[in-house]
């Protein structure tokens, strides 16, 4: 299969609900600039296409879910536009634009991801935006997001990278930071999919580990690529990471034993999909790609 | 009936559920410390009440989903915790004590906001939490309090209010702030109630009628009590809104015709609940004991 263009077409389909959703005349005006400027900033959509992936691999058509897809999409955007603030990661740039606060002031930057986070839950709770979909397999969905944000989750996640910022890297940390900042949305995009189809238990739970797998490489390629990368592939200056002293795979197993690991962690991902009798090709390759980033 | 010990009731019952839920041991501890430090530094739980009370005209036993009405106070919460950072309101003291970004740092103080306005949804779509509830009413509360919150609820409202300081007050903004950062939270907490409970249409209209008017009341009161009030009845330093030149209704109307306007809604709310054949006297006592702050 052509991952590239399997790849494409998701994006697109999500990119063109934004302006759907957000498009329309509202007030304040300020406000649904700021939320499209940040989420039409460019970037993988990554989560959302892991959803898509999903549900297909259950045997749905991805058309039929495309805007609770995207509303994973508003929670990452959130997640970065709230990260890059002075108060936090106090980046300029994000994806080689400036971020929401140089923009928009840090008081709008913070309201934006606000209620991106909150318009999430509102597409997640309307079953009129897919009726293809059962609403208790939709709210099934809705609950593994919301978990996977809050304080058992992302914020968590991000909570330990700001307090782990300038410590010596230590294992257990580390894998706290990275399982919870990024996998556990990652995760809960693979799992929300299986969800929305009322996957079977058998089912769901390997979709579950493969995204859990998938979320840990994909933090592992980001630190590779934040090392080795150059600031037009990665969209922020390289070596940040360095600069802030955070607590990174590189830095604690230097390069060559972070490549490693995300090879594992690709490799168990795909062994996950070994489980289930379904058409998981576009999962496989979705985690040979992202893999395929950091080469 | 006895108003206040109605109030102090239920008032009780939720904040024992601040610390059922986020008292357990988790990871980073400073997180759960600040989001619980913020939710318990009082308030009185109007909004877990008028939910609460909302369910309880319909018959229902409010013990019953004292978590959902609990989510409303971690929403509300949220929003006072992003409402004083510095690049907001900029409050040093809220309810008569340092406000979160000035016991944990602005960092921790933002997450620990996005990280309840996620929990909020947790439990608003964990149906095992309430389970006398059916799950598609609980699922429909959650929309109506996902919207109330959003780009076209809360935040709407408090961007509006920040882009609005310094401005001559005009009625249309004016109002349009009240509606959407105050009165949308206070509408849905009504209205979620009627929803939890599978309230008809007409019940369900009527009690957000209900909560629209007492919401805009009780916003005025609140301009009103940020006049004449003293510090510590209000808990932050008396004049804060004259002294960032916030649109307000007494700055837009004096003091006199406020509390006229105030008294208004408070009948306007009291009257909706005529139209149905339920036990209102708490949601009317509501109304009535609100008013009484201003006096």
């Amino acid at each position: 299969m052509d991952i590239k263009s399997y790849l494409a077409d998701r994006k697109n389909a999500v990119e063109a609900f934004f302006g759907e959703y957000f498009g329309k005349a509202g007030r304040p005006a300020v406000l649904r600039e700021a939320m499209l400027y940040s989420l039409n900033a460019g970037g993988k959509r990554i989560r959302p296409v892991l959803c898509l992936a999903s549900y297909e691999a259950c045997g749905g058509n991805g058309k039929e879910i495309i805007p609770y897809a995207a509303a994973l999409e508003f929670i990452h955007t959130y997640s970065l536009i709230h990260d890059d603030l002075p108060a936090m990661d106090d980046d300029d740039l994000r994806r080689g634009k400036p971020t929401s606060h140089k923009v928009y002031g840090e008081a709008v930057a913070i309201l934006a991801g606000d209620a991106l986070l909150s318009e999430a839950f509102v597409v997640l709770t309307n079953p009129l935006l897919g009726p293809a979909v059962r609403p208790d397999n939709l709210f099934r969905a809705a609950g593994e997001i919301a978990r996977a944000s809050g304080c058992s989750g992302m914020v968590a996640g991000q909570v330990q990278d700001i307090l782990s910022e300038n410590s010596e890297p230590d294992e257990d940390t580390l894998q706290f930071i990275h399982r919870h900042k990024t996998a556990a949305l990652l995760r809960a995009s693979a799992t929300a999919g299986a969800l929305l189809h009322g996957g079977s238990t058998e089912i769901v739970d390997a979709i579950d580990r493969y995204g859990q797998s998938l979320g840990l490489a994909f933090q592992v390629i980001d630190d590779i690529l934040d090392v080795e990368g150059d600031t037009a592939v990665i969209g922020k200056p390289a070596g940040s990471d360095e600069k802030k002293k955070k607590m990174t795979y590189p830095r604690m197993y230097g390069l060559d034993r972070s490549r490693e690991i995300a090879r594992t962690f690709v490799a168990d991902a795909v062994a996950a999909l070994d489980a289930i009798p379904l058409s998981v090709e576009p999962l496989r390759e979705l985690a040979f790609h992202l893999l395929g980033r950091s080469h």
